[in-house]
């Protein structure tokens, strides 16, 4: 039974997770959890709270090499190791009732017949609470730990995404919804003529098939996306139901998000059948003050060592030999990114920082932030969706637990009180949730 | 804290488990739960009854293709696709305290970084209740999903699972135990001088490390391994710490335990290190009879269309022409297994079994079986235990729930009485469950 979008248009709220945060400095804030990489009860804690929040989801990110970074950073860094997606989402299911359950898979260095059956099962695990985000895998030393001597190319890896996608989705529809027949009577089990061989032989993949999987309860998973290339959004608009989006500010979400739309409309499809969901770094405080305090003080714990890091990749220039309590100076141009150095610069200008402020902002978090209390933090994300700017927003907590249930406690329950969130759980799958249709079966369509 | 192991010598026991079982007319077993294959509340209910029994594990086989049989056979087989092992056994792990969970994974289509990430995470999951049982895919169905036009040849395959174990084992010694210092005050997260980068180049695999995940509990989930072919045993004799065995009679199993204790010996393994554990399909009734009637009628749930295959198979000849309520007729000698031939004709014989019957026979299940009340089985395990012809069982039961729960009712307390088998587990980890010390780390041995 999909929920029925209520008047005014309802956010969706995914919450993008790493364990411990994803703001570097978050091990160290007070009351934060910095054994959660491997503490499987403390990810139990943060779902059960996530679903009485009503989220839409639990993402999780998923990377296959320790991240590329100079020692100085990553001997400091908590989001070098953590558990598994797939066996830490199943895990999860069992612990939950009706929240999404997303895990990050990459179509660079996995096999179609492998992708399929672990989303299938967990959505099965889970009666229809699976989305698979697709990513083709940027950082190049994965490909060290697959048997490559150098990573695969941009364009080609997006090629190979848009093939395996169909494989897998191909696979999914093995099986008709009504092929297991289980007649005792008869003891026929399966009917043999609701089965489909794929038969896939294209330009990267051949895969005979069938899955030795039934269709999952959903038809197909969710599909998520998160490229920001040309060639990635491409692949989105033709395959994603749901973008994780990186619009730092409002005017560049309005961009993203027409862009897209614009893509679906040229090919035929409806533009409600795809959310866009840009991540936001969220901080509240019961006033402005305290949530700034609560920043600083996250931004505080980002060594000096790995902060530093961060702004000289930023800003293309070694800032190592700058004075930390001084203000930015001025820099010469380079060939590194002109739009991520001139953010900077703007950055440091606007909020009057330091070096190393600025370098310990760049080194916990530097895309869209909203810090703030529960009614500005609401009024900044109405505005975003009446502008359609977004769909929603994919949460990201400052640092754990804390920060996630002062959201779930003080911005959820504003949010409700403008009609703009659900105040419970309409539907049993994630598709329900987000108002998507369960995909037909490309082999049996009937 | 490793179980100290009693006087007399006790049993492991292992539970073989597909959701509806290994039987293939158990789904029409009256009582029967035809639906299990994916019915995550049914496993759950499955596996709190072997904790309940305190079972070392639950093992669960895999299969990269849907099983390759006649259309006539596969068409009232329960076996064709049921859940993947990670996802069921992470969500099993949420749902039960001690026992191991051993799930299949093969190492000739899939990528070390990938298994070595799983296992770590499931027995980071569980606490250290993670087992490998590696095989190398005899089904060469399996080829034809992953890209390639036909199987990889057996030798070769084995060649690449002892390199693809040396490569797993060194990725989850990426880490010392003590690398993640997490010091607050200094900033300090991880040590990066305890990180190990494994740097492997073979003949098959190359991969550079370290795995992204802390070293797991248990230092390596536990290997287990199933190949019965000489580079299988060879392996098994190399790497193994449990075997799951076939053989189909204790004389066959006592040749097989001397000749992988031999090999251990040669290459200066304890025989400890290692435990033997033949599959046992197990038909429990409160006498003879009852047993003998419970078997009867599960075989007769076999369907003659797929009984008369696996006869054939077996024969080497085309059974399909005979008389099905007559005896076995004379069959000339044909090039397929002699072995399997006569040991089909034996049984016609010894039980004196119509064809029916026989097709019925081997289309169910037809390996090492017990059929018989808790005492009878109890001393044919007993006899097993000390003539060295194994250390333990990995119990197959003819239909589930039923047989399980008779299995744990009737013959565990038989066991226990006897003092065979635990009353309580001892430890928390697989490991501590049979008796086997936790790897040194290769790379960190301090
Ligand atoms: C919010 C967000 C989350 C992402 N999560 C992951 C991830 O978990 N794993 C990964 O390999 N890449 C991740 N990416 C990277 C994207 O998949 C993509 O590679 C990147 O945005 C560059 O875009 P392009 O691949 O289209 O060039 C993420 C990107 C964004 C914006
Ligand atoms: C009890 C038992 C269970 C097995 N389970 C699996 C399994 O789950 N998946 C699989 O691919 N092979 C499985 N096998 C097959 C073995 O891994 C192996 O391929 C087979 O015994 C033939 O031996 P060989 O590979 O040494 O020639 C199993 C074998 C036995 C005896």
């Amino acid at each position: 039974m999909p929920e029925q979008p209520a008047a005014p248009r309802q956010l969706k709220l995914g919450a993008f997770m790493r364990p411990v945060s994803l703001h570097t400095g978050a091990w160290r804030y007070p009351g934060g959890w910095p054994d959660a990489n491997f503490n499987f009860d403390h990810l139990k804690t943060m779902i059960r709270t996530l679903e009485r929040g009503k989220f839409d989801a639990f993402f999780m990110a998923d990377h296959l090499a320790v991240l590329n970074m100079p020692v100085a950073a990553l001997k400091r860094s908590h989001t070098v190791t953590s558990f598994e997606p797939f066996t830490l989402l199943s895990a999860l299911a069992g612990a939950t009732e009706r929240i999404g359950l997303v895990a990050t898979a990459s179509t660079t260095f996995d096999a179609p017949y492998h992708i399929a059956r672990r989303f299938a099962s967990l959505d099965h695990i889970s009666g229809g609470r699976a989305g698979w985000n697709i990513v083709t895998t940027s950082n190049p030393d994965a490909a060290l730990n697959f048997g490559l001597e150098e990573h695969v190319e941009h364009g080609e890896r997006y090629r190979r995404a848009r093939e395996f996608f169909d494989v897998v989705t191909g696979l999914w529809d093995s099986f008709a919804d009504d092929a297991f027949v289980r007649d005792v009577e008869s003891g026929v089990f399966v009917d043999p003529e609701r089965m489909h061989v794929l038969g896939h032989k294209g330009e990267f993949l051949s895969v005979r098939g069938p899955l030795n999987i039934a269709r999952p309860p959903q038809g197909w998973p969710v599909i998520v996306q998160a490229g920001a290339s040309e060639p990635g959004r491409q692949l989105a608009a033709e395959t994603a139901e749901v973008i994780f989006g990186a619009a730092p500010t409002i005017e560049d979400g309005r961009l993203f998000y027409a862009d897209i739309k614009a893509r679906m409309a040229r090919i035929g499809r409806h533009p409600d059948s795809l959310k866009i969901l840009p991540g936001a770094f969220v901080v509240v405080g019961d006033s402005l003050d305290e949530a700034e305090a609560i920043r600083a003080r996250l931004d505080a714990g980002v060594h000096y060592d790995s902060g530093i890091a961060s702004l000289s990749i930023a800003l293309g220039h070694d800032a190592s030999s700058f004075d930390p309590d001084g203000p930015l100076p001025e820099i010469p141009e380079t060939n590194a990114s002109k739009t991520g150095r001139d953010r900077v610069v703007a950055l440091a200008k606007r909020e009057n920082l330091t070096v190393r402020q600025l370098a310990q902002r760049l080194g916990g978090f530097s895309g869209l932030e909203m810090v703030g209390t529960a009614r500005s933090i609401a009024d900044t994300m109405e505005a975003w969706l009446v502008s359609e700017a977004s769909d929603g927003f994919n949460i990201m907590f400052p640092y754990l637990p804390g920060g996630l249930d002062a959201f779930v406690d003080k911005v959820v329950p504003e949010l409700q009180r403008r009609g703009l969130f659900r105040t419970g759980y309409q539907g049993t799958t994630l598709r329900d949730h987000l108002g998507l249709a369960r995909p037909a079966n490309r082999f049996f369509p009937d």
